[in-house]
């Protein structure tokens, strides 16, 4: 199975990385990012690809690509995914989708039409924690979900610029726990309340963003639910979930950067949080990588699909309206595609 | 320093218990009981008091008690807290107060006027866990506070005919986390949005209640909160805490019945968080009603004035209203007494 | 049950404390101290024990006094439990009986003949930890054990004058932890070896003991231990065990003051073991003491008898001798009295 | 830097696997692998590793080549140690150099004739947890080493045909523990004293070997350790260790396979340490090979040198005769080499 990888920031060079060394029955043969220059020639050299190319398009048009990794910006994914869908290639796409309900759902239909495989870069589903929990609940462990709570908070703010066009901290962080929140349950979220504050940086809500939200969840199948972000939680990457039930209750903490315990006449000092999330969620995109190639492979649905990426952006445009109006709002149901 | 104990049911008996063996400076003198009989005299002649009476206004009459504790039943609160306070006697009130606030803030003048003590019994706050982290926040360990999160989830729910009486959940049971949350923020609760379920009884949605809730919180200095409580954990009473802030983060586990780490082929097992609520809160008992005491014995003011004992409930009657309406509701403010 | 305390320095408060305040069935009613002075009768009378003696024979003469509890120091045990045994006193004895064995095979065959109960105070057994561990053990959960390792670390060294009249570190301190190995493996100590070294305070090498220990165990049946102690950790009373198997591992932590994380930029940040043995040990006082009485109430053979009481002092003297000569030492064995 | 990887067992494979994908700053070029098949060249072939020979010969002959990593069975170490320092190769040599001293202080006058490096696998050193500690103790934090811990037991037992060729327990498993108290202590071990027991699986001792074992330490600076190791701990890989000082304790607990809580009415379920050795220490191995590749390109000395890899050796065979002769044995002290 051979990739082209369709963006070569932060997160395309992550995914390059990650499929260089940690996964099987797949390789990068070529390399698209519009900014390519000779730093990312190098990069893409150091990982054995010896393709790099401008236009995305070269990618498409390559019949010995099977599968295209879309990593650029996200107001350009919709387009490449429908693109890609009528040149035939099976598709792994950054979250969120868009913004844009619209959009994505002709993108949805285009894949849908295509018969092409759609994966949506949820990687927290692939953690062991995480993912664990989900098994678990599944399983029957706490028998009916009564409540889910998520905690996520990143260890230090993006720059004000990215804040900007970032969508807001519903679109752009709390979606992963959206999709969290829709994982662990196994339900979809019916309505949301959102709470906002700027206590961290005053920059960030001169930015027209909030840095500090709760958003209470009620979920369709009656089970309640609240998710905590922060943009600055200054002891690392907090990032815990629990779901508790009529059986019994699964809580992931944190994972820590060692087991080392240091007794004191004043106090027992431990290990913090992992800090960057690159380490912290190193396996989960190696597993959520190899998961994608397996399906593809093996001719089997993709384990996080195009409905799964529509719905995450559809709470937290509720979510957005919410905060604005200070009330309660009903997430937007849409036929299946 | 001779109490009167006002009331020889549950909490009547506990903190009976408690003064005899664990507090020192004060001793019961006589006990009130309404429904007293053998067994309530065998029960006080166990613990070396002597003399057990029907009627309370014998307690108040008796010139040798100096404070009363008001454990009868809770529509009965103000007017003895009214006829206390004439007649000289130091008090100590259990929670809540009255769900009528124009009878607390009656009782609350009347005890001004009289010049005499007032606590309520929010016995967590005397808790080792909430304690220390109280006393970190006021340390400025947390830095500014940005959020602060309260779970707190029973065993195993009440007989329904108490919870037909009992105020409804957020007056019943979250009353101590509201105390908790103004206590651990340092901040009063400005407004509050409840979400509500029936999912661990249908009976209890019959009697007219919820058995499982989530509410926000807004603080007056501009951070945020959440609780959510369940009338039934399995694993035992859950009570924790978590308050984050600009600084760092400080949260309470449960306290666990022992400290046994148990290895085995499949998993790794520990003891539950500590089931009765008497046992998990035995040493805040004690530590409550010596700070009564000794606040008395040194002419000091009580920890938890009548201030405190009213605000939970005017946060408690928001909360019902929220989840009535389905809104936000604002927190009734008052003159402080 | 009518007691007779005899002793009443720090362990015979700490008895007259927990029998009065925790201890159901069973009251002091003398209290013998061959320093007795007002303080004492102070103490005793805020106990409600209205009579205080200097000599213990007026306690054995007492025909109201079933039971004595023998807190005086430790070369007077085996003569007053003698006399108590014949004047038919049931008969609670702190550890260790004596370090002299002849005079404990004759005191434990005087008890056998009068027909009375005698329990050794060995409280440590009545811990919840450890009686957990220990109840798991025998119940199979870890299957045939293999290895039991025990740390017990002090907060801080006693007196030097306690020190040099202490019997040395082996049957001072660690004796508690031979107690343990016996009760947590089911099994006799058949051999030690034991190291030691002066590395807290050099005084007390100067007295002639160490401060610093590790003794290697092998059991009668088959598995091996060891047991490490110091006189000195600076973060508190350090109290472990783990029993070892072939089926899993059960291993008790320390218990701490709070259960309170504080997560800070640097670290995470905990609370401590528990410090004052007599807070961390309360529980097991009280359990030990209430396990007496119920045996004497009942009828039923005591938890640690005479024959438990002897054999820490046979492994002691072992690892003393161990100790001094640099090699392993098996344990003396007696004919079960 | 290009790499010879001599020998591609099980521990040879890791460290290919190690260098392909993990360190920067070397390839591997050539495989040597006496029993080299179509198995070994698709394995080094998936790795890019173009070249793959019988003899190791042809690897040191190769002037291209200027490290190797010798992964071979333990009786050809210092020999090929010997020939590739006197071909001018740099040298990384898996754990135990020989069982024969008088080989390996020959080798090691070699490597210093010869003016090249070497490193010995003690990959432990490099892990996380225990790299941490002894950092930590080498900044003072637990003041004077007082008592060095080491727990350390395996999932399961090796095949008996292994057992019987192991060199024994001590040399072959506690090794790893033995390097790792000289390198926590900062001290050489100057006497042990070894118990040994077959508790696991009768074949073990049949083969000659025990399975359970208890050595006590003394280090020439005055302070005690403990190393138990077991063949089998059914719950995984138990790897703990803890240093006890003047100021303080640090103490690594095990890694867990997650960090999920599940709390059931009967307890609360948590991961296991993790079970197998690759994954468990996969980020040492990776940090040890980049120590060594940074301090060959970088012109400094190895982390762990020839000395360092001789004396485990040493304590190993005093252990061993500990064991036969049932007394303490002092390690055998050289000249540095």
């Amino acid at each position: 199975m051979n990739i082209g990888l369709i963006g070569a920031g932060r997160i395309g060079r992550i995914h390059g990385e990650i499929l260089t060394k940690h996964v099987t029955g797949a390789k990068i043969t070529v390399v698209a990012e519009v900014y390519a220059n000779g730093e990312t020639i190098a990069w893409a050299n150091g990982l054995g690809i010896g393709k790099v190319v401008k236009d995305y398009h070269e990618v498409l048009a390559d019949p010995a690509v099977d599968a295209v990794f879309i990593c650029s910006s996200t107001d350009t994914h919709t387009q490449i995914i429908m693109e890609a869908a009528r040149a035939g290639k099976q598709i792994f796409c950054e979250k969120p989708i868009s913004y844009d309900i619209d959009k994505i759902v002709e993108a949805l239909r285009v894949v849908k039409e295509c018969g092409v495989k759609l994966q949506i870069g949820f990687n927290r589903r692939f953690d062991h924690n995480f993912g664990k929990i989900r098994a678990m609940v599944q399983d029957g462990k706490v028998g009916d979900v009564q409540v889910v709570k998520i905690t996520s908070r990143d260890p230090a703010p993006p720059p004000i610029p990215y804040i900007k066009v970032s969508g807001g901290i519903f679109l752009d962080m709390m979606i992963h726990d959206f999709d969290m929140a829709r994982f662990l349950s196994g339900s979809e979220v019916a309505e949301v309340y959102a709470q906002g504050a700027v206590l961290v940086d005053p920059a960030i809500g001169e930015a027209g963003d909030v840095d500090t939200a709760i958003v209470s969840l009620k979920f369709a199948n009656g089970a309640l639910g609240v998710i905590d972000n922060s943009r600055q939680a200054v002891y690392g990457h907090d990032q815990r979930v629990e779901v508790f039930g009529s059986k019994g209750c699964l809580a992931a903490r944190n994972d820590t950067d060692t087991s080392v315990d240091y007794y004191t006449p004043d106090c027992m000092v431990s290990g913090n949080p992992i800090r960057p999330f690159r380490v912290r969620y190193e396996l989960a995109y190696a597993t959520e990588v190899q998961a994608f190639v397996d399906a593809v492979n093996g001719g089997k649905p993709t384990a996080v699909g195009g409905w799964d990426g529509l719905q995450p952006i559809l709470i937290g445009l509720a979510a957005t309206q919410s905060l604005k109006e200070g009330k309660p709002v009903a997430v937007r149901r849409l036929d299946r595609i």
